[in-house]
């Protein structure tokens, strides 16, 4: 078994589990009592956001612990925004920010504040020039990730964090991603984070707010964590979250190595073993373990089941494997396809022979989900020509209109069109990803009767 | 070492400890992802789920993991005000609710809703009509905890129930001290408690929402726990919780009968070993390992650290062991004495010979505390009589204004004042408790330069 999931959750760390048991016997008292298991407690809380801090680079005065990274997100969102009403409700995000930073978004614009979603490129980067236009004088909060969760590529933090504060703007960096990787370089104004992320529990967020951002939390009071984190201290996920946090450090120079060295290898190989396939993500301004790829006429939960009996554990932004039926946001705003799409995401200490034995299974784990869904074999088909076609995949999910699409493009002349009606969102963006893969031209949409139509001129 | 504060949090139940230990292996994956470490940590969740609704004895889709007890009140209290926003913004509460209630209220208030704090009797109980008759045409939600924090008084949460549902109000109990003990009875529609009072693991705690009853969860939202508690979910906390609250139900009417006895002997002996003391909190109706008292003329801080010394952890409601620097809300309710205020809850398994070393050393400290203060002796001075004596406590905290008081009440005759000059807010209430301890006549409290001068006529 393989677990290649730990942008999803790590396994706790050995150093961790150390940590939380012996905090289980020496860290269960309120540390706000004044008799010696109280006391203990608060010691046992106070080195932890010592050693947090150290790993943050703040002042443990800065630094609160909160009960998740998404709890640590929402509030330093809406504690910041509501210190700086006074100038302004204008809240600037990028369009591949953690859900929980654009439901924090959604909730602020709800409530009557604007919102600006900086684009990306095509690799999820933001261009540093276009997140400062963003910028304005009524601008409150600007957030954006250190790097993305679900494509790896790192952002222009420290670009964007000087265009931030020319502008006087606090910046929020959501480091859930990157914290075990390293400290976020540049000038951040507040930092989220999630221990579960770097193989501490769960249970354990941490919200750093420095000095001199006004801040003003939410929700009714309580006196815990400097009034940033309503209930019950949760001290021994604390301990054993900064504990892992340090011992992640510690080796995190050696590891960031040898994964990337392990990506490197998924990234280069995967278009050589499996025909028709789109590496997303930049390729070098990356996170060292998560490597993203989508696959054509795949379909994403298919292939998760395919890859889960065989052994690997992997995540996927495809529609199908939505709640909501709809393509990850991220690769969504980047442009990029998103059927059959696969997030390879190594913890810590994966052996390359894993790597190995998962390049062994991709090619024949996709083959089979093709085969399954009647995918286009390689040669177009030779019928007779026709100048129009017309594909109807309405009620049909993806990824059956861009395989019922491929199965026909060789059917029309080129400067010829194939019109493929369908009502799934993925469409959408699986269409036009195709053209570019393909080299085949996208018209453009219309509306159509319960759909829309998607057209495509055949150019080669 | 004896921890008497069971109340505050009690040490990990070992059905915690093992349920934690074997979750952390099973249950660290993210219950959303499809692939096993994924379908393990779901049925993890899912079997914990089933076990607390049972004890709750709700459904289990009725109920939702929190990270804490304090954010299952939250949540809960201001789901319930949004969803019925349209039928009114009249919220009702009990004066001696939990902190983490009236902290929500007054968040409430300050949001332009209205709030109705039902005052409570001498033992701390609300009174079922008193309560009733508060319900209004706009009343969104009534709160009433099962029983009281500081001094172990169960509250009619039956009677109330009724109440409410004839009023069709909603009615939020707060559990967070019982749910070990039993399920809450009578017709309740959100209940709320925290797992770290029950010998659960800190960071978990849990709400249940009874079904019809309207519920529109404030925030931004997020996937998990049906949108009631957002972020990462802590399962092997949970699944400990759980496992941990099954537990405890097991020992409880055993252990109930014991510490019931514990608790009675502490309540009936402490007036006998120690002068001047008063036993708070109804002698019935209470919970099992709850006993609170108040010893006039000692400073609750120096209490506290002479039985830390003496190998006893304890908690207590005096104005000095509080960072706001006044008396706790709850004994001011009550009107009782705060100064010198002890509350001792003893966890389950506490052995009776720990309780006999209490009694033992309790005299000796309350004397040496008393002793350090300059705590009036037995017998009143016998100095020449004046109609109207000053005291000037200005600048002093608790309990010297008392002390100050009972030196002096002697050399008035019969009939005559004495007027205390004092600043310290727990003088508004210890005063007048001494005065009925003391079978002396409290005459008021009038405005004076600096403070207030409370005036005392001596009758006896």
């Amino acid at each position: 078994m393989a677990y290649f999931d730990a942008a999803s959750a790590a396994p706790l760390h050995p150093v961790a589990r150390q940590a939380l048991l012996a905090a289980l016997d020496e860290g269960w008292a309120d540390p706000a009592r004044l008799y010696r298991e109280g006391r203990r407690a608060r010691l046992l809380l106070d080195a932890a956001r010592e050693a947090a801090a150290e790993a943050v680079r703040c002042r443990p005065d800065e630094l609160v612990f909160t009960s998740s990274g998404t709890r640590a997100v929402h509030t330093g969102v809406a504690g910041a925004l509501a210190g700086r009403r006074r100038i302004g409700r204008h809240l600037i995000v990028s369009a591949v920010e953690h859900s929980s930073v654009l439901h924090a978004a959604r909730t602020h614009e709800a409530d009557g504040g604007a919102v600006t979603e900086v684009p990306v490129g095509r690799t999820g980067a933001v261009d540093p020039a276009a997140y400062g236009s963003a910028l304005r004088p009524d601008t409150a909060l600007a957030c954006l990730q250190s790097a993305n969760h679900e494509v790896g590529t790192e952002q222009p933090v420290g670009a964007v964090g000087e265009a931030c504060r020319a502008a006087g703007v606090p910046l929020l960096v959501d480091a859930a991603q990157s914290l075990g990787w390293g400290p976020v370089e540049g000038d951040w104004s507040l930092l989220a984070a999630s221990a579960h992320k770097w193989g501490g529990p769960p249970g354990v967020g941490l919200l750093a707010v420095r000095k001199g951002v006004r801040f003003a939390p939410g929700g009714p009071a309580d006196e815990r964590e400097s009034g940033r984190a309503a209930g019950f201290e949760n001290i021994p996920a604390i301990v054993a979250a900064a504990a892992s946090l340090r011992a992640v450090r510690a080796e995190a120079a050696a590891e960031a190595g040898r994964l990337r060295e392990l990506t490197a290898r998924i990234r280069t190989r995967v278009p050589r073993l499996v025909p028709d396939v789109e590496v997303v993500g930049d390729p070098d301004r990356r996170l060292p373990g998560v490597v993203t790829f989508s696959c054509l006429y795949v379909d994403g939960e298919t292939l998760l089941h395919e890859l889960d009996r065989a052994g690997f554990s992997v995540s996927s932004g495809s529609s199908c494997t939505s709640s909501t039926l709809t393509p990850s946001h991220v690769l969504r705003a980047m442009g990029v396809l998103s059927e059959g799409n696969v997030r390879v995401s190594l913890p810590p200490g994966t052996p390359g022979d894993e790597v190995e034995r998962f390049l062994a299974v991709l090619p024949e784990a996709v083959a089979g989900v093709r085969e399954k869904l009647g995918a286009p074999a390689a040669a177009p088909g030779t019928a007779p020509a026709r100048d129009e076609l017309v594909v109807d995949a309405l009620g049909r999910r993806c990824p059956i209109p861009v395989i019922e699409l491929a199965k026909v493009i060789g059917d029309v002349p080129v400067g010829g069109t194939v019109r493929v009606l369908a009502d799934d969102e993925a469409a959408r963006l699986d269409i036009p990803a195709w053209c570019e893969m393909r080299g085949q031209e996208y018209v453009g949409e219309e509306a159509a009767d319960g759909g829309a139509a998607y057209v495509v001129r055949r150019i080669s």
